[in-house]
């Protein structure tokens, strides 16, 4: 069995969905080493999330950004926790309902995922904050 | 370690949630191979989704329907993506918010799920569709 | 390869969101053994669920408690599936979008997680009860 792992650094991003798929396959080299396995992409971060969704049309993200907002408000007024301002909790509460990795199948060499799938980085801050990722990849 | 993968095509299912349990395990011969492992089932799909929830009363899947369909309306003012009618969008977020996979631990040859859990496929658009799926087994 | 795997009952806790890092960490004795490898956290029913969140402040959890009623009601005029009670259906649902399992990387013999990354059981129903896990390890 093959078990690779890289651990990368992405850049300050907006708050908002940013696709990021190429950048994770051009770090995990390994990938081509594998027949049959799965890749694992993991963000040490609990403001911030992943997700895989439509790698086309940036309405999606736009229209992402718009709904998580709504669905999870600034300045509710049950919270307690906002030592870091009002987009400190609502952070917290999307990245668990997105969650913390995604998880994919590598086939003959590439991840095996559908035509529109993509990786988005889910950046839930306002103040721009480089991202911490795990890349794990195991297979044959 | 053993390392199986199949790609399977469901049938086509109209909008909701619907067991597919027994559909996977049909497919995934090389459980009984592996006595210690994990299974993940990936959809290669944005606008339909996978999880675990309750496998015996089918008013539980009618519910989810019912209740995602209100946490994420059709028609919201603020969604710019519709090319492809009122369910598009929405089916998109779905997608997000129940994931895209899951991964379940194989003890003994089986799944080693709870009593009361089973896989549902969640089926976001209204046009009847076939989706793919990965199952992926590795393990000792 | 390594692949271990752990069975534990938690002790029942009260409804609400609950850290259990080092539970999980103190009964996963092989992972001392796994240079690079993969930790997943299953847990085996379908009104409690996992996540990964902040560690610190207790006031996120709370918050976490106040957020998910507000968006998962109880008594909704749709739900069917009230057998057991108020906090049921919104159990299920609540147990869909946090999930079932979490995924965590592992490097030299140790969680790979952020400074602030902690692992909550999620527990969804009012009469407490003790909640199934299993834990399953593995990499090179």
């Amino acid at each position: 069995m093959h078990f690779y792992q890289y651990e990368i650094r992405l850049r300050a991003r907006k708050r908002g969905f940013h696709l990021i798929s190429d950048e994770i396959i051009s770090v995990a080299k390994g990938i081509s080493e594998i027949k049959s396995g799965m890749m694992q992409v993991f963000i040490k971060h609990t403001s911030a999330s992943l997700t895989i969704n439509e790698n086309w049309d940036p309405t999606v993200r736009a229209d992402f950004e718009r709904h998580f907002n709504k669905m999870v408000p600034e300045n509710a007024p049950y919270y307690e926790h906002n030592y870091e301002g009002s987009d400190d909790m609502p952070a917290h509460l999307k990245s668990s309902l997105l969650g913390s990795s995604v998880t994919i199948p590598i086939t003959n060499g590439k991840p095996n995922t559908g035509t529109w799938q993509g990786i988005y980085l889910c950046e839930h801050r306002n103040a721009d904050t480089g991202r911490n990722l795990i890349i794990s990849l195991w297979g044959i």
